[in-house]
């Protein structure tokens, strides 16, 4: 597998560029968890590390069953089909299995609320499916969403990629296809970590039956109190996912989340990390595909286990302070540095809504907040000015 | 009086990366007001129109006086009182007036809740003075910054500057200046809008004894809640001090003022505006500080009789978290577009908890907020996406 690794900056700017500028809000892919059936309930109070043991890694999407997705797809189901010799279709059907695996996982732990369903309609080609859950009595927020959009690439947008892919003519449009899933979860209880995730596929037409496209996405980690066998755990969950593909992966995934996640202003990265890329190519699209599905596959067994775990942990109202300051940091980095943000932003007739949906339902900023006064907040930000290797 | 009004964007640019990039963290200027010794309180409940006519609208800043101010000055107290002949010392006297008056007052409305004094140095050269007052029972943040710096100019900041300043030569380092006051009030109360001025002055040194300067500023009202003459209040304050020195300049800054402060993404203002200007230069530069002075003048009988006027109306937590969703659009404004936020945050030793003052203590962002619930969100939401001419 060929990957990409010139300056990230450049990389993601090119791809996000292009997508959000032809009006997709949010990218984000699928995935399945293996315990659907039996439920993650049964994992509260058991040991961690038997819990983790007892998630079977990598489970395979079932063939198209529409009642496991949140609604219709985007694109038509016979369309959808063909997704064996499709790769458009393949990352469409990815992404409404995760979407719709995950928010029913989401809604079963929560009891309380449920997801509001917002599909979307682009007026110059195709559209989305938000899927975004409030006031939970365990999901602060929490946020799915889906973008399958299509159309003609702007004299600029192809401009803009043109550094990287120079197969590209910039002298004509070109017809583009993108599709992802991107999501973030907002937790109540301070203990509960967030979390975010986005997956997403390019495609774009050169004409002449030739085509170039490539893959991109990442899932990271916000713990607000640090349990260092919860990082532990999302990031093993992830290298399981690199490792079945490349074992370099893992490690140069890793170190590009922590590049990525960094507010530098305050000298600090978002979170703990987790896994970043962008501009995956390869002669073999199927084994592009199938990290990408790997990666989408590992998110729930990653990241709803620490949910389980912490969500009884009692708090006080000081621990929920210290919660919303550091979410906060959350809402700057999203407007000041995240790409994907600023450009989807940016975009004339971009769904706001879907896109801000990142953004906490609460959020405080105090002027010189003390934040020695608990020693826990010093460990957290201890490995945050300094990234450390979790596994 | 002669004003540059090429593109304000280019313009604000200039001035602000430089400065910014310099190290200055938060600009602002100086003002008094004139019923600082009856006091403020006596205005409560009487016809706006009385407690308006009550206020003159000029009064002369007093001798440097300094049990006025909130500490000692950055400057020596010696250097200050050359001021008549001094600009630089004219404007931090202006800055250290205005912050010692507005802090002093709010304090007095206040009541509860007491400024924390905060005087920093920069390592390169000057310092600032930050007042912050948190969790009043009026005021739930109130911040009055000074940013008094000098030093050398980076040969990016001259090339910066020189589409506008061309006398300035790109292959040498300029010695610069500049002193600023900045402030943001966010009051607790929904009913009291949350205001914003800052006004600002930049000497750039071209050898052989020349130089350049200019003048920036202005001053902005966000209600939460609109009241009509609310709004034509402080708009009337703010074109009597623009019509003393030139009567196209309330029209101009206005303008500029709804034109700068505009979200595009949501396709609205940030609040009810005011007046915004940069770039003001003439061949006599007591005119132009006489005009930003007057401006600086204005900010005290602009605001605080609004904040008596509303400060006891009776709320509810409807009310109150309407307020914090359109806090959150002031997060975007200032993280999202704000030039002066923006390049502080990207400048190397800036002191962020200065820039990141003018932030709410609380903000609130809901998926799909529904707005219509109340028709008077409604008529906020219509001004803001409409501009309207108050005076």
């Amino acid at each position: 597998m060929r990957v990409s690794f010139m300056s990230h900056f450049r990389t993601q700017r090119y791809f996000r560029c292009c997508v959000y500028a032809l009006g997709a809000s949010a990218f984000f892919v699928g995935s399945r968890w293996a315990l659907a059936d039996t439920g993650i309930v049964g994992l509260i109070n058991k040991p961690f590390s038997v819990s983790c043991a007892s998630v079977p890694f990598v489970t395979k999407f079932p063939e198209i069953n529409l009642k496991n997705w949140m609604c219709l797809p985007v694109s038509s189901v016979d369309q959808l089909q063909l997704s064996d010799e499709c790769y458009r279709s393949k990352m469409e059907v990815l992404c409404m299995e995760l979407q719709g695996r995950l928010c029913k996982e989401i809604e079963k732990i929560d009891r309380k609320a449920k997801f509001k369903v917002d599909k979307w309609e682009r007026r110059a080609g195709g559209g989305g499916i938000s899927c975004v859950l409030e006031n939970g009595d365990v999901f602060e927020k929490a946020g799915v969403n889906i973008s399958v959009i299509s159309g003609n690439l702007s004299g600029q947008a192809v401009k803009e990629m043109r550094a990287r892919h120079n197969e590209i003519d910039p002298n004509k449009e070109c017809k583009f296809f993108a599709c992802g899933i991107s999501s973030v979860i907002h937790p109540l209880n301070p203990y509960v970590p967030t979390t975010h995730f986005n997956f997403r596929y390019f495609e774009v037409d050169l004409g002449n039956n030739r085509k170039c496209w490539w893959y991109g996405g990442g899932a990271d980690l916000t713990p607000y109190y640090l349990f260092n066998e919860d990082a532990k755990h999302f990031h093993e969950q992830l290298k399981l996912a690199c490792d079945q593909h490349d074992e370099l992966f893992y490690p140069r995934f890793k170190k590009w989340c922590d590049n990525y996640f960094y507010l530098t202003h305050r000298g600090e990265t978002r979170g703990i990390g987790g896994i970043f890329f962008d501009d995956l190519e390869d002669t073999s699209q199927e084994k592009v595909f199938s990290f990408v599905k790997s990666c989408a596959e590992a998110i729930i067994p990653a990241y709803l286990p620490i949910v389980e775990k912490r969500r009884h942990l009692k708090y006080t109202n000081k621990e929920r302070e210290w919660q919303l300051v550091r979410r906060g940091r959350y809402v700057e980095f999203n407007l000041i540095y995240d790409r994907g943000t600023k450009f989807g932003l940016a975009t004339p007739e971009a769904r706001i809504e879907s896109i801000l949906m990142s953004l906490p339902r609460y959020a405080q900023w105090n002027y010189c907040y003390d934040s020695s006064q608990d020693p826990r907040n010093q460990s957290l930000i201890e490995v945050l000015k300094n990234p450390k290797e979790w596994v």
